[in-house]
This record gives structure tokens, sequence and C-alpha cells, in this order.
């Protein structure tokens, strides 16, 4: 199969879109998908979230699929292979967050924010 | 190398951070990633946005990480493959937006919102 | 007390801010400021929102004044009074949501979206 | 006029819906609601952004409505007055931006991030 930056890329670009397409549009366009797929939770209890309904799993599906879509273009417009930052970042997460002083801390788990 | 949702899981479950990561709450974490990495493009015009500054795409680099950490790390709960969504939401996009029909068209494209 | 809109209006003249302050940069740094609002809650439960500590109340109201400037900001620029605008908005919901028909009703609830 | 917190109190109560409204799950929808309002410019310029049309002027004034109720409401949630919060965070930025150092220089107001 197509790679998906290489099938988006050439859907956008068979549809003249690239202009619109400025790394600062498509991350505004990322964090507005980031919150479409919040909207699904924003009023669930959280073990509600844990057992969607088929309906609320497949709108999930739909809205992980346009985050997906609109990070890889946007990775893409910055020479940047998502998966690659992310490995990059779990390499520092492994250092940042020893698992034997964390562990079970919900003190030292609160002050994680992953960035 | 392991999978990305395997490392992610392994490293959750060795700091026993599952407990507090319930769909809900992660698809929130997810949300703050993207505003983290919208925040770097917020006073930029859209050519810097073209042109970042080694120090501005390093950061771009780290926050992608982080969504795509987080963003796998949701999916996974739910079963699903982001690679997958993203794919089956573009078979869903060609039909939806005819490159005959949107080619160039800014009120077109205007109406389009990737959902 | 000057109003805040003009408050800010004058902070931003002051320092040449202006031309940096598109409305769709205003509404770039207002998601911004919410999504950093919303990381003070991410890793709570419900009930622990509902009790803040003296630490996180006081992050929570700074935050929140943020979002308050960033609002009024991009208001202003646009014409509008955000107070004006949610009194508008709550005179349609009271049309849209009748007490008697979505009282205590989690699925009606459920569908209810602020939209 | 009833004031706006007062209003939205009463909107709620007479619907039960004060159970859902942990502040945790009013953060969330108070970034869905700024997210909506960022969708309205994030494929215009900025240029376009300072000149709306009648028709998207009037769907950002709708959706400036529900950002400042779900701020209202949250910050009412946890006792604090969102207009106070402004202007005591704008003393806090008078001392923290002196106008002579940051005026007009553009890498002075990159690293400004309104926290």
């Amino acid at each position: 199969m197509q790679t998906l930056a290489d099938r988006i890329k050439a859907f956008c670009a068979e549809r003249d879109w690239e202009r619109f397409h400025a790394p600062k549009n498509l991350a505004m366009a990322l964090t507005v998908e980031a919150a479409e797929l919040l909207e699904i939770f924003q009023w669930m209890s959280e073990d509600e979230s844990r057992n969607l309904t088929p309906e609320k799993l497949e709108r999930a599906r739909e809205e992980i699929g346009d985050v997906m879509i609109l990070l890889t273009n946007l990775a893409s417009h910055l020479g940047i292979d998502p998966a690659e930052a992310a490995q990059a970042k779990m390499d520092l997460n492994a250092v940042k967050y020893p698992a034997d002083k964390v562990r079970g801390k919900s003190l030292k788990y609160d002050e994680y924010d992953a960035r």
C-alpha cells in the first residue's frame, strides 16, 4: 500500500490544496480535529470512556483517522516522520521518568506532563 | 524495533500509570499536546511557518512526537490502529471531495472541514 | 476601572503588538490558553477537580484570566461584546433545550453539544 | 438583567445538568468550543480574518458566546470571576512585559506566550 504520507500528498496535489497547507494552518486543523475527538468524551465518566458504544467507537475511529491524517500531513511538510519522532521522544521519556522513581506515585505522576 | 504501541504499553505498565489512562483522560492529554504544537506557530506568518529556524523545528519535532505518542496510546486503548483509521478516512475523503469538483476552488475548499 | 477591552487595547498599542493580532492569530492563542487551563485537570478525577488544592486553584485563576484576556481581545477586534454574545446564545439555548424535555435525561443530554 | 453567571446556574439547575458539570468536564467543553471558534479561521489568510463576511462574523459571534458561557460556568464552579481574574493577570503582564523593553521587537515578542 502507498504510504500514508505519499497518499495524502498526492491527494492534496490533485486538488491544488497545497497553497492552503502552510504548517501554521495545518497545526490549526490538527488541533481542531483533536478537539473533535475530545468532544466525544466530554460528558462521559472515565468508566464510560473505557466502554464505548459501537456508535461512539466508530465516531472515535473516524476522528482518530482525521488526527492521524493532519499530523502526518503537517509532519511531512516539516520533513519529519511522526513514528520516528515518537520513538525519539520515548527515549527521552525513559530517562526523564525512571520507573523506580515514579512508579505508582500520584504526586510524581501529577507533575508528569508528557512534554 | 518494538512497535510504538507495544513500547508505550510496556512503558506505562512499568510505571503503573494505566489507571490514569482512561480514554477520556488520554483524549484530554492529546488535545493539550496538539495545542503545545500549535503554540509554536501562533504569532508566525504562514511564510515563517514554512521556514522554521532549527530551534523551532526541533521543538516541533518533540511536540509531534508527543502528539503521536498520545494518539497511539489512546487508539491502542480503543483497539484502533491510527494508520489504518487514517487510510480508511482517506477512502471516504476520496469520495467526498472529487478532485474535478473541488480543484482550486477556494469556496468549495472553504467548506471542506476534514470531518 | 478602565474596561477590560480598553485596557487590553491600550496595553497592546503601547507595545506595538497590534500587527501580530489578526483575529486568526488571536483565535489560535485563545485555544492554546484554553488547553493550558485544561492541562490542570487532565489526570484528575472529577471529584478531585471539584476540590482543587490552593496551588491548583491559583493556577486555574491565572489561566482563566488568560483565556478571558484572549477572548476579550479577539471579540474586540471583531466588534463583539463577549457578555452580550453569551446572553444572546443563552436565549437560543433556552429554546433549543426546553427544561421539561431534557431534564435529567442523560441520553438527551449526551446529544447536547452546546453549539 | 440577571448576571450571566446566575443565568447559567439557573439554566443548568432547571435541567438537572449540574452532576455533569465537574470542573474537569467544563474545562474539556471550553476547549472544544474554543476549537470550534478556531475552525472558522483555519484556512483563511490573516487579512481575510480581519475582514469576515457577515456569515462568518455571525458564526464567530455564536462561538464567542459559547466560549464565554463555558468560561463563566467553569469559573463560577471554582468561585472565580473571569473579569477580575483577567484584570489581575493584566497587572502581572504590565510588570512582565515593560513597554519600553518589548516594543516592536519581534524577537522579544516571539518569546511572549501570554502565560
